[in-house]
């Protein structure tokens, strides 16, 4: 399936320089997402993956779309400040500043899930986060990864991708 | 299914003397999410859905989930900047400040999802923004509705729920 055509891009946004892919054409087509959920975890052991963990907000997205096409649970990767105790933090760099996610404790096993894999930073900070909290992380997917942007090794773990830039 | 066994109640969250319904262990239970995406369409003709719209961030996840079971697209109806031009933007007043969300312009039949109703203002908002979007509003959901904080009719349209407090 040609994804590609169905992820607009919008040049200048949200600010000037910037290419935006826009993945609305693809949300809004059942059978793209569809394919999407089921070739995300192609090269995945499913009887190893408890929940599907999806970083806000548009992570969420996806991820709760595979938990429903795969039987799994959802487990949100938050910005801070907006998960009830008993939490952890993790505080990590941006290009300008700095963000923080949150995650509630746990034990089970994932895979974690966003849309579009740029620099990197906020993967690697969940991935790292998500350890800490006390999960086995099993897997690591995106839909859309921009390589020209990221040359981290993620641990040693691929990173499962269906579009590249 | 008793649903109201996998909501925690966590007291003095996000502030003191506020009651916060947690939905982690509703969201990590595949069985109970398969429940929730289909009993949410039970009194909905699902001929007449084109796209389930889910309110950022916590109704993206209701709402892809039922995108996935019903075999539907997805549609984000997200807090203001985020989406790419062309979109349509509603200011809207809180109990404090005020919010602004943003959809983009269409004309598709859509059901409006979010995981908690509480005085309804973000749910009155998303429906008046998507009529004014182009768009034709056939349902609404929530997961929960917090039924002593609301008294809003909704345009006359019934608010679809699982579970009452």
């Amino acid at each position: 399936m040609d994804l590609k055509s169905l992820i607009r891009d919008v040049p200048n946004f949200p600010k000037e320089g910037i290419l935006f892919r826009d993945m609305s054409p693809l949300l809004q087509n059942a059978e793209a997402m569809d394919f999407v959920s089921r070739n995300l975890v192609k090269d995945v052991d499913l009887s190893q993956i408890d929940y599907f963990a999806g970083i806000e907000s548009r992570g969420f997205i996806l991820a709760a779309h595979m938990a429903a096409t795969h039987k799994k649970g959802f487990l949100p990767i938050r910005k801070a400040g907006k998960l009830p105790p008993p939490t952890l933090k993790l505080s990590y760099a941006l290009e300008y500043g700095s963000a923080e996610i949150e995650l509630p404790l746990g034990n089970s096993r994932i895979m974690i899930i966003d849309d579009v894999l740029a620099t990197g930073g906020t993967l690697q900070a969940a991935i790292d986060l998500s350890k800490l909290a006390g999960y086995d992380v099993k897997a690591v997917a995106v839909l859309v990864n921009l390589t020209f942007l990221n040359k981290m090794k993620f641990n040693n773990k691929e990173v499962h991708s269906l579009v590249q830039y």
